[in-house]
């Protein structure tokens, strides 16, 4: 018996259709049963023909129904055991079910510190927001706007490509043309891709030992082989490099991360001898390039690279915002060929209005302002930290990776463990970082170090909080005064 | 000897260590030579002793010179000859360098053909600009905007995965928690994350044969072996599916890529039989179930799955808009553990700002007006295109995959070639596509086929194509008349 609900928010059709269906499920109605006619049915439910030849049509391109000429909509097998009633004996899988939690999905505030040493997000006050409505508005009123509507280059937007090459041409010294550049969603993809370049032929990767850890992830999650490779004062270690297996070596050069440490030139060479003698590849994360405090940027590893040696790798996420999901890559040309052939068939992963806004945004001469506009106010903090951590800490700590970037390194000398300064800090509500993770093997680190990251903080903040730090850290029976 | 140039815009400081830098790298400058007092050369230049101090300074932190206690700046060696003249002969990799041709950039546009039956893009009048403008400023203006600044996420702005999660629910019977959702750039993206997640245990995969080359590239690409299962007219073959050993199938159950066919509802409880029997997964990409024209849409398979065995793919590309890079998947409960474990220290790939503009967009019920906006939109040009077909071409051709989606495929019954057909059309300045890249093994194609996607043309186009279309194919000594 079909019951028509007038108060329903669904449409009456779909009414018919969805007790026919549930009577099918459930074996009311079984193989070889044959609907009422339509005309018959309408009449019972005082609906119109056409409603009820709706519910039927859907049931029949479902497969519940079939309609059979002459003999009107017959009920279909639909083995209405196995829908209702799963087998779950043979199933190894299901037993590892995670209990879903949704509130951890609201659980990793950055805020809930007074005072955060984050590493990687800023504050709001560096983003363009008003000049972001203006240019949003403009790239949807602009001759391409259309390509919104489009799949596009899988490279990303010429014009921005363009964009990029100039930029990094005048200020980091990179040779390349627009067709060596993609646009990637942030380096960890580009890495991805890189992986899949080199998967065939040569699936191990030197790393930096510490380095970052979400580069390693990305070799790692791509069954790449991982050689770790110690870094000394002057960079990594290029004698333990030679000896190991592996042909391509990712580095960041121009302020190792975490360490700080720049590359000297000698270094640089030798690297790229490496490469040439080895067929090797050098994949060079630029990824802080612009932030450099009271000296000119260090050129680029590829600005030197006479050989197409050097996968040239740089981001938005520290210069701009990471929240764009933006970086790029710059391939030598020879790659170009195979790069082509294994992705052939991909899209973009950014989205085309927003390479469209930043294409805008570089061309009016927005970014180079903002970036001295922003390298100003890091080197501000950068100075206010240095200087505070000297004056208060002394030779209690040892600061490496200083005058670039936006973190520092703390190592302190009497051997306080990581973990300890951390919960130490945590109690006073000021957030310091680990920096174990950036060890492949674990034993190698020291344990008496923390991660300082001070984009988000302001010069008053910072002196605050080094204030508050020294106490706790240092001279604890002074802490009952801190608060 | 330094020259200083006035009128140029470099800084004294940069002009001062450029040209030491170059007599280094030249060898005019080897090392151990001493360079000039900082005091001692700003006499002679006539500059600040400041502005000397500071291209020391350049020189020194990148490795060309070393400050001495008591003997000032020695140059240090570069080991110049590798840097002058590096080794090319034992470069393989650089014989193979591919010219590059900036113009091949620009060369892509779909914009060519007066008649495009392209697939997958649209034209400009269904995307909403001007609210788009105005949610911009919304997003930006919101009390959450500084997560603009922010790493957040690596599955996307929880927000936009609860309004994801109530849209499938009510218009999908989709049944998940938004800590089931990761928010992706575009399905290819999503398929990567799959492939790494199964990459150790069964690196095997069932697809449609004929099924998209999108997906299936991405198989390739992460070294997944690849078992075609055919097509039939109720969908893929599942006794050639149970004889595979692939766990792993990837399919378009309600709108099959690019055949049309809809698995009826016997196959889908088979399926998942399969599924349970095997502890398989299933991967059901739901690419266009917004676009059903004379029926509901068909309910998903992962609504009647109970066993958790199906990984859901959705996108915004086809009801939206392609230009966003935007889709989703759904994982079931017990893979997160596995997912969370690999990707823990990924990064979101889709940009914070667009993610909430289009959580604005969907919670204020823009979304849904669209999507009735579009189908009734697409559903005219459906009509339009089946009928015009239907009545010119009547039966020289099988339509196959009406009534839903963005495209069909037109089958020639007296076999005229595929290439011919585009060649042909192609004179005309009308624009239909192959089909023949879907075949993983090409001999399965019977090469009479094309696609035509219909979103791009309005109505009049349509007519006006098809009229063409059919005289240049089946009327050739009309051809004359026709332009």
């Amino acid at each position: 018996m079909i019951y028509i609900n007038d108060k329903s928010e669904l449409p009456i059709y779909q009414q018919i259709y969805e007790q026919i269906k549930e009577d099918i499920i459930k074996g009311v109605l079984v193989e070889g049963d044959k609907l009422n006619s339509t005309r018959a049915l309408a009449k019972e439910l005082c609906v119109s023909r056409n409603t009820v030849e709706n519910s039927y049509y859907q049931l029949s391109i479902e497969g519940y129904v079939e309609s059979l000429p002459g003999s009107g909509f017959i009920v279909k097998n639909i083995n209405e055991e196995l829908f209702l009633y799963p087998n779950e004996s043979s199933d190894e899988l299901h037993k590892n079910i995670v209990k879903g939690n949704e509130s951890s999905l609201f659980n990793d505030d950055p805020l809930l510190y007074k005072y955060n040493f984050q590493y990687g997000n800023f504050d709001d006050s560096t983003f363009p927001y008003s000049l972001w409505r203006r240019l949003t508005a403009e790239a949807l009123l602009s001759i391409d706007t259309k390509k919104i509507n489009f799949y596009n280059h899988k490279q990303g937007e010429p014009g921005l490509r363009m964009e990029i090459m100039n930029y990094l041409k005048i200020f980091r010294g990179v040779s390349c043309t627009a067709e060596q550049i993609v646009i990637c969603s942030g380096n960890q993809h580009a890495l991805d891709l890189i992986c899949k370049i080199f998967s065939k032929c040569s699936p191990e990767i030197a790393i930096e030992e510490p380095g970052y850890d979400g580069s390693r992830i990305v070799f790692e999650n791509n069954d790449f082989e991982i050689h770790p490779i110690s870094v000394k004062s002057d960079g990594i270690n290029i004698s333990e490099l030679e000896n190991s297996s592996a042909k391509i070596v990712y580095i960041t050069p121009s302020h190792q991360f975490p360490t700080g440490i720049i590359m000297p030139i000698q270094n640089r060479i030798h690297l790229l001898h490496w490469a040439n003698q080895n067929d090797g590849v050098i994949i060079e994360d630029d990824y802080d390039s612009e932030f450099r405090y009271h000296s000119r940027p260090i050129p680029s590893l590829q600005s030197i690279d006479k050989n197409e040696r050097v996968i040239y790798l740089g981001t938005f996420s520290k210069a701009l915002s990471p929240g764009l999901r933006m970086s790029y890559m710059i391939l030598p040309k020879w790659l170009l060929s195979k790069y082509n052939q294994l992705f052939n068939s991909y899209y973009p992963t950014v989205p085309w209005l927003q390479q469209k806004i930043i294409s805008l945004y570089m061309s009016g001469g927005h970014w180079e302002r903002h970036l001295r506009k922003v390298r100003l106010s890091y080197k501000k903090k950068h100075d206010t930290l240095i200087q505070t951590l000297t004056s208060l800490m002394g030779d209690k700590v040892i600061i490496h990776g200083n005058n670039a970037g936006l973190h520092i390194v703390l190592e302190f000398v009497n051997g306080e463990k990581q973990d300890w300064l951390i919960e130490t800090a945590k109690a006073y509500k000021i957030k310091v970082y680990p920096i174990s993770q950036f060890w492949y093997t674990k034993e190698n680190y020291s344990n008496n170090m923390i991660l300082m990251g001070f984009s988000m903080l302001n010069e008053e903040e910072i002196i605050e909080a080094v204030t508050i730090l020294k106490k706790i850290w240092f001279n604890q029976k002074d802490t009952e005064a801190v608060t």
